[in-house]
């Protein structure tokens, strides 16, 4: 829900003090202690949206008998109708029953005794695993990636975590689109990158302002981040589209990181095109995983996958870079790891088009409904993703100020919690 | 494997470049690339024992028929006699085939969706799970942990993680214990913590050396960390000695970071007291997980647990800030948090003795063989964990320079792996 656009940096209500802390305390007992909790993951926490979504639910009413319609999730694991495919429980079922996944995975690296157990034992899990993941990304691409391409993620969030870490270097800037995703903001915000926003226009189906991301950009800038399928927007990106923000990208010299978890999750006429397949124009950098394709978000399983046939990851030692922070972060779990490969192997086309059909119903659904409401205007129908993004008309809305106010009076008054755009 | 006192900043043959990398690559397209990995965690990454693990194999003989005996590892999950327990495998297999565990879990906290989500369907599972963990550690506590005392970590690495991400402040200092588990080192270089090591004593069962302690603490050190049961000693400590270790760390001012992953790891005649146990003298911050009792690393999952009744810890902001960490930080596979109770509930003692009854038996072994070596000295039969470590008297070596030549040379003509004590 967005009034005009949504600001990037908007002051949510904070739930968490933002104060240094102090690092000597005097108890009651006459002890200063000397240590204290640093302040760093302060502002990237603030930026999640916990505060905004709280504070919704603290507004709506405590009766029982007036259920509370939670329509700002996008994450539809919990409903029966949208449970993972049988295929996907039965791969981790059989890789716990082997009892041969229970070590660490070579990614640790940091235990000798693991990587020595590994070199023997379990690198051909995760080999496997690498290798199943190229297969499964390399279908549509002209540039074939090899499992030296790919690094295994517990989730998509912590791609993200490890590509920022790896890039961020004093005064270097990143571009994210508006609206995004805000876990990028906050992992920016970690890694001491500034950001900086280009704008995604309602008007022309959400593409990207190419003019607007060259107006940004300067000699500080290190990437683009492209979401597509989008999310929260519900665009897919088309061909030329994807082509020309690879262009703009070369021209300035910065790579694109792309993140492509939605790719199973399309249910409009516009077919989903792999940034990679851009790869020989400007290094992409993919971030994928299996959270929203099989609904299992819980499951913590993703991957980076490095397009780059000209080699200029190497070159920058951008992949030296991640490979450090990888030794030194946690791996996803071995158990999801040895299942991918039979997941992967096994994709159920029948799933994901099931899963689709219920999406598009529901978004026919609600974009039939919003038509006699006359307040609430959707720009572009989703074709994609799980979220709706809307346009608020303030105007023929008296006493409301702005978006978050449209939404706490709804929770408050109707016990219909959505999510603002500001916070989006 | 130990000459004198293993180092604390050793030159570990380096396997990754810690050049700074360009930033600007020119390539043969005539683009100039703005972006480039940093080396912030080259240095962490280079602690870690991978370098020196790979260095070892490449030393051994790649003749198929000279078998490789790599005792350098700690982890036995491969071996089938250190299989987990079937209650353990029942209880993921029950939570897969439940369908009700895949969604985000609270801890998440970035996505809108989910955080809404979990409001409603899913608070059950982690509530449930750090009410088990907190029933676990209270077994022998006299001050009881709530469930809000308890984070779930996806590891206990990653509790290291964000301990020390939530204490780093310019120039702080924090006390690791010489041998320790790099790990610590890793982590503490990438936050930014200056590291200061004391000594375990050989002679003294490997007790901590608590005047060494208090002359390398001064007024800019936050933590001291305690191993117990001492990977990769061996030993468990006293009552006694943990005593003097929190009275210590109180005169300090400083908090006790207590590792007690190998709590269940124990087959000597010395009982297991934890550190919490002494937390009304200084807050404990404990950390555990289930990789090392139940043999499945793999899984990642771990707990921190804040020891402290005074209440040291929220007037310090150290609760907040590890909060604000664990928002922007990839969580437990949610199949194994949801497990995590059932397991815990049903903790097989049996197992946990077998396992234990075999691993005295190879100590038993090992030492009755070393009696005929002379040139490697066990200070101290091991009472828990999986390491030996060993003296090696060089004096007698005719050709040996040190404990890393000893191990190459041991590779190269015996294709027998062991782990220098100096990489230790």
């Amino acid at each position: 829900m967005s009034e005009e656009q949504p600001h990037a940096n908007l002051a949510v209500p904070a739930f968490r003090t933002e104060k240094v802390p102090k690092t000597q305390t005097q108890n009651g007992h006459g002890t200063v202690w000397r240590f204290g909790g640093a302040d760093k993951a302060a502002k990237a926490s603030t930026v999640t949206l916990r505060g905004v979504i709280y504070m919704l639910f603290d507004n709506c009413s405590k009766d029982v008998k007036k259920t509370i319609l939670p329509l700002g999730h996008g994450d539809p694991s919990v409903y029966p109708c949208f449970r993972t495919c049988i295929e996907a429980e039965d791969a981790v079922v059989n890789v716990l029953r082997s009892g041969k996944s229970n070590s660490y995975c070579p990614g640790a690296g940091i235990l000798p005794a693991e990587v020595i157990y590994c070199t023997i034992t379990q690198t051909e899990h995760n080999n496997n695993t690498v290798v199943a993941v190229a297969d499964y990304l390399n279908r549509d691409l002209p540039n074939k990636l090899t499992p030296d391409d790919i690094f295994l993620t517990a989730g998509c969030n912590q791609g993200i975590e490890l590509v920022f870490e790896s890039l961020a270097r004093p005064n270097a800037n990143i571009l994210l689109p508006r609206p995004g995703f805000p876990h990028y903001d906050a992992r920016a915000a970690y890694s001491g990158l500034e950001i900086r926003k280009f704008d995604l226009l309602p008007d022309r189906e959400w593409e990207i302002d190419l003019e607007g991301v060259e107006a940004v950009a300067d000699e500080n800038t290190v990437a683009i981040v492209v979401i597509n399928p989008n999310n929260p927007c519900g665009n897919v990106y088309s061909h030329d589209h994807l082509h020309k923000v690879a262009e703009t990208a070369r021209k300035l010299g910065i790579m694109v990181i792309t993140d492509e978890v939605y790719d199973q999750t399309i249910f409009g006429d516009n077919p989903f095109v792999p940034m990679a397949k851009f790869a020989s124009i400007v290094p992409v950098l993919t971030l994928g995983g299996m959270s929203k394709g099989w609904v299992v978000p819980g499951w913590k399983i993703g991957w980076i996958a490095l397009n780059d046939p000209e080699g200029v990851f190497e070159s920058t030692k951008v992949v030296q870079s991640i490979e450090q922070s990888l030794d030194i972060t946690p791996d996803p779990s071995t158990i999801i790891q040895a299942a991918l490969p039979e997941i992967l192997e096994k994709v159920d086309k029948n799933f994901f088009a099931k899963k689709n059909k219920i999406l598009k119903h529901n978004v026919d659904l609600v974009c039939d409904r919003l038509k006699d409401i006359r307040c609430v205007v959707c720009p572009k129908k989703p074709e994609s993703c799980t979220y709706l993004l809307t346009k608020l008309e303030l105007s023929l809305l008296d006493g409301i100020k702005d978006d978050i106010d449209f939404c706490v009076k709804l929770a408050r008054e109707e016990n219909l919690v959505f999510l603002p755009g500001k916070a989006k």
